[in-house]
């Protein structure tokens, strides 16, 4: 069988969900709320799938929908994007990356891919006989330098695959970083794939800029996009891809033989969600900012030196200064058993020389649930 | 860009379905229904989208539609499939072959295909690596016959890609067919990939026999299929893939970097679903029958030769005693236009010499649509 996917491990997402369930753990690891979504947008999609269509729509998605993308990014980013040649649905973020990586990655090419990298690139890079270049990013900032740029970025590099606001580090890339990104890419002329599912989810001044407005990538930008990360709706599985037509067109050629289209039902749903005023986005950002300062707090009187978190779902905990003489990944199978709180380790996300000191816990989810695990969690340290 | 996919052109589905919508056509091209779909089915999906789960759920997909499957089939066909371990949900059957031929194929490996072959297959293959070995079927009865296999199978075939009920052709293979095409996969150790979607739309005294059923494949075959086509609901992209644990394990692990997973909500109706009596999937076959009927006598009424429908929503047409002096392909550009009336042509299914006189017409709508679509056409010959 296919060597490039037959030993992977299930995912670590999944691995810890299923270990969350084994141990009737408050799982605070795969980055899903605990509460149903918002209910106007689930009630569209019950009232689509009465009287809406429920037949193949086109395979780059509902129009409508593929016009509120556009509007959307137009309103937010002053991005001016042809909802008919640059935008195109997926069924989900992640087959939004694949399609991207397979439509510009051939064999030989190098992708510069960053660590902590999440876990779907690398194999999809290696299945299209792309090599992948890794950067490592380290705790606590997590930022980009020329250094490193300078070191993978050559004549045979073909992409970089760039996750901004950044999992599981919880970072929002300063436009700083993105201008040096930008140079590097425009200078060895490759294609950035970025992947900003969590681009509507940053907090305090921190504000998400997507690569693709940053002067010089417009061409040369693929930008995936998650309803489901945006709306919270994370099991609906609806992506977006936005790209200059010529690489939109090659991504829609994979697409098409990934899964053709997706479910007009919930694609409906969406584009009515899409529709909300900016109120609705900002009183997202303000209860998950509650939310991330409360178990930001919590873990920090009970000795958790907390990371910040600028964005994202996630925080993250540095375990180096407790001295506790064990990894992250030791760290995260010992407290799921013992004290049934499932997080993950963020070595999961590195293939080479890991930073294993690092955990990722999940606060969007109710006040309770995160007052019941920090109470569990009270002995850990 | 990847030459894999750039050059491709757009499906023959999506390509005509743009082209009936601009010629304000009726559509008899792409395969879906010109009905809602069951309204339970769609009821279930509204109820779970208010009040039912709509999170990530497990990448394998919800247990109760894993468990609804096993039973389905083990009702129908006597296949005993254990829910957890040989039974996977995907984002609809395209992705459900995807997974399954990535999981398989890998560079070196000949796949043989059967033409007429299904748009998605051979540019998959190619990704992987993999060397299609093509044999021809031909009408008016599309059957295999054993100089077929011994022309394409030897030691480098790693899988084959077998379609029954054939679209575009419209056969339900024989017990016999799959007796041959098994005793090739055993002899040369090779895995089948079965795509199974229309396994529930069978005509007359066509039965469906899963491959996986026939003696020594268990073990070797992926078994394919699509809640779509059973339910008509070809928009909510639901496939399933049934496989030994070997064989599921590592789809499963393509499949996690290609959607991950599907929605839930849809995923619960589908449960539902499986869960009616044989009495609605006997009277869905009388329903299809009966339109089958009603489009046959009609376009023989016209003056065309029609091939009889076993199976699927298609019944075939063959131009070639009409000395029309063009292909299938002329003809169906040219009744979109002139007629307004949406085909496919079959030679759109073969990658080498071509069959050019064959054209597929849908005939899953209503009657009044056959009705018009028949008025439109009575000049045409
Ligand atoms: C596709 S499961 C992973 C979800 C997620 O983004 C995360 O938990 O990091
Ligand atoms: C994925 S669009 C094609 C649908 C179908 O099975 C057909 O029309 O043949």
């Amino acid at each position: 069988l296919n060597k490039v996917f037959a030993d992977l491990p299930v995912t670590i997402f999944e691995a810890m969900s299923q270990a969350a369930r084994d141990n009737a753990a408050i799982n605070l690891g795969q980055g899903f709320p605990d509460d149903p979504g918002p209910e106007d947008i689930r009630r569209a999609a019950a009232e689509a799938s009465l009287n809406g269509y429920n037949q193949y729509p086109s395979m780059m998605g509902l129009p409508e929908l593929r016009q509120a993308i556009a509007t959307h990014y137009g309103h937010w980013h002053g991005l001016k994007l042809d909802p008919m040649s640059e935008v195109m649905v997926t069924s989900g973020g992640t087959e939004a990356l694949t399609s991207a990586i397979l439509a510009v990655v051939q064999p030989g090419d190098e992708v510069v891919c960053f660590q902590p990298v999440y876990d779907s690139y690398l194999p999809i890079i290696r299945q299209a006989g792309g090599i992948p270049r890794l950067v490592r990013l380290e705790p606590p900032h997590w930022r980009l330098n020329e250094d490193m740029l300078k070191s993978v970025f050559n004549s045979k590099t073909k992409a970089v695959l760039f996750n901004n606001p950044l999992n599981p580090s919880a970072v929002v890339y300063p436009r700083e970083d993105l201008e040096l990104l930008a140079r590097y890419c425009q200078e060895f002329d490759v294609i950035a794939i970025c992947d900003e599912v969590w681009e509507h989810v940053t907090f305090d001044e921190h504000e998400h800029i997507p690569l693709i407005t940053i002067p010089g990538m417009r061409e040369r930008t693929i930008k995936v996009g998650s309803a489901g990360k945006i709306f919270s709706l994370t099991g609906w599985k609806i992506g977006f891809v936005c790209a200059a037509p010529p690489l939109l067109r090659v991504a829609a050629k994979v697409h098409q033989f990934l899964t053709f289209t997706t479910a007009p039902n919930l694609q409906a749903a969406v584009a009515y969600g899409l529709g909300k005023s900016d109120d609705y986005f900002l009183s997202m950002r303000k209860d998950l900012t509650r939310s991330r300062d409360r178990l930001t707090k919590g873990l920090e009187s009970l000795g958790f030196p907390v990371l910040k978190s600028q964005g994202t779902y996630f925080l993250t905990v540095d375990l180096s200064p407790l001295g506790l003489n064990e990894s992250d990944t030791e760290f995260c199978w010992r407290i799921v058993k013992e004290y049934k709180v499932a997080a993950i380790p963020v070595s999961a996300f590195y293939e080479q020389d890991p930073v294993t000191s690092v955990v990722r816990f999940c606060f969007a989810k109710k006040d309770e649930t995160l007052d019941t695990a920090l109470e569990r969690l009270s002995d850990a340290v």
